[in-house]
């Protein structure tokens, strides 16, 4: 499974708010997250970045 | 590996432009994609959406 761990950078510092993350959908100037075990959650920004062999994904808060 | 494909939606259409794709990394209005062999492409737009567990990347462009 190529599941990934989705961060929020913020400055220096990055959160990790969800694991196991499927999908990334544009929804109301942001992105809601999905993971594997059908959690949802709403990031108010853009995607920043992506390192998919490292199973990670960056998002920025607008 | 997880590596995915990334595709530009183009309306109806998808096209796909590389795949093995490893990181996607903000530049110059767009993203520049990096895939496991060391291939560069740049798309001037933004990333659309994900579908990991697919291994797709969708990206648009502005």
């Amino acid at each position: 499974m190529c599941e990934a761990s989705a961060y929020v950078i913020d400055g220096e510092n990055q959160e990790l708010i969800m694991e196991a993350v499927d999908s990334v959908e544009p929804e109301d100037g942001g992105y809601k997250l999905i993971n594997i075990f059908g959690e949802q959650k709403f990031v108010k920004g853009t995607i920043h970045s992506l390192s998919l062999v490292d199973h990670k994904v960056y998002l920025k808060k607008s």
